[in-house]
């Protein structure tokens, strides 16, 4: 089933204790559909500048991502500076210029009406919102957020969550919006604004699906589920980790005829899958030259690192 | 088989959102005891003071911890107070008062000489070093540490770990010791160091279990597993976790005939069920009042959180 995601094209320079990369495709619609590409369908909504080229093009037609979304404005597309010499868990941004990202009005072509999923990646909730009423009829809707919007945007960002089935959010972030430092009592209170599902992602030490009120002794288990991180001796970019995640955890949803608590389950591990990829190397070059085949043996390693038996 | 502990027993004043305990029991040998009891037979080595009376020896026998080797001198037990009112994840400390422990000279009981396992829980390299030289023949010996060892007491630690199996440090302590910020070159540097299998504790996210040169795309899987920790909705107190894990791993291990690594990733799991137990109530109350039953029920909970089927 396809997935319509709306959110960054972009460039990014990026300077890591592996070295730099200047003016790299980057942004959080680009890092979610190249992962979800080798599920499902994908079909992205979003705007870039005269700076965007065959080159950048080349990068979605070569993994049959659809473009008629990918609207064509005067002036640079979105730009990102951001170094992680400090701290390779957390980005230090220099430069945001949202150049033709300033003005954007989604328009959803006609083509991608039958669209059973939708994305909405980390953009302003009222583009959110306004993506996710435009398209009423879709089976599921996944989005992502991050602290600026939690911070200064809630009640937007409040109206967005009431449209959620899946939130993917970081820790520090879950903690912020539900204003609650217990992570299982926070994502109860995250649930309750309305997203049934919540992914909290915790970087190098994975993430936790929360569906219904979470182990302790009284509740049935089975309603939360972890997934570690792929212990990693080299971690070259953490750039766009979080949205290959997703990409790898909605587009194996969207990839299954129904969305069991076992399609879940393996959703997780994809996600966590194509995040390890994606950090491999620099921008999306891992994700670019993935096979499916390189896919499905890093998921066998999940299981090993995992698994009893 | 029978496991010899040598570490602490003590008496902790606890202070933690939950609420406050005056002089509960703690100490590190009390608690690896309590949770390896569940598994086998438990001898510790420890001093106690005058302050140590009935009512602290029936925890242990309640248990059929072996007590022989828990010597009395003239003075007060060793003391710590200590609040987790800033941070759930470290405590800060507020008094030690070593008392008896300061003059500690570990004595081995002769009844204790058959046991095939030995565990040295957190105290000085140099005492830890003197027990492990006076139990030459033991099968396998695992150890546990601490930032102030790993930093000012560097060259005798260095030969306590060239005479462990297994190492279990947290993972701020394995980056200290190793130098190294990333994980996985860290724990081969530890490895480097002396114990083959390091065990390193990521307090809410769980554990890793490292052995052999851990998993990449060119080394075998099954070398390196992972389990988390159980997702609370309350942490009442902390303290003693890490010590009731490294109970229930090397508890289930001394309790299989062979170590197989099937035995080593069950015994992470059932290092994290003790663990997560022990942090459900104050001190060592919980562990006190646990039944085998309890222990199954949630190593069974731990697999719905973590297995695809």
């Amino acid at each position: 089933m396809a997935i319509t995601v709306v959110g960054s094209v972009a460039f990014d320079s990026i300077e890591t204790p592996a070295g730099k990369r200047e003016r790299c495709l980057g942004g959080a619609a680009t890092y979610f559909s190249l992962a979800a590409s080798f599920f499902t369908d994908v079909r992205v909504i979003a705007v870039v500048g005269e700076d965007f080229g065959k080159r950048q093009e080349a990068v979605f037609s070569a993994r049959n991502i659809d473009t008629r979304g990918l609207e064509r404005a005067a002036g640079k597309s979105f730009f990102w500076a951001g170094s992680y010499m400090d701290n390779l868990n957390e980005a230090k941004t220099e430069i945001t210029d949202l150049n033709v990202f300033a003005s954007f009005e989604p328009k959803i072509p006609a083509a991608y009406g039958d669209s059973e999923f939708l994305f909405l990646a980390n953009i302003g909730p009222v583009l959110q919102r306004r993506v996710r009423e435009a398209m009423p009829d879709v089976k599921l809707v996944a989005g992502d957020t991050m602290n600026y919007w939690i911070k200064d945007h809630r009640p937007a960002l409040l109206e967005v969550l009431k449209g959620l089935d899946i939130l993917l959010i970081n820790d520090t972030e879950a903690r912020m919006l539900a204003a609650e430092s217990n992570l299982v009592r926070a994502s109860r209170a995250v649930q309750a604004m309305g997203p049934q599902t919540l992914v909290v992602k915790h970087g190098e030490y994975g993430a936790t699906l929360f569906q219904g009120s979470g182990p302790n002794e009284k509740s049935a288990p089975g309603t939360t589920f972890k997934v570690p991180a792929l212990p990693l001796d080299e971690v070259v970019d953490p750039t766009g980790a979080g949205d290959s995640f997703a990409g790898g955890f909605f587009g194996y949803l969207a990839s299954q005829k129904e969305q069991t608590p076992a399609a879940y389950r393996r959703a997780m591990f994809y996600g966590s899958v194509m995040g390890s990829f994606a950090v491999q190397r620099f921008g999306t070059e891992r994700l670019q030259e993935l096979t499916r085949a390189e896919i499905d043996a890093r998921f066998d390693q999940f299981r090993a690192l995992t698994h009893l038996d």
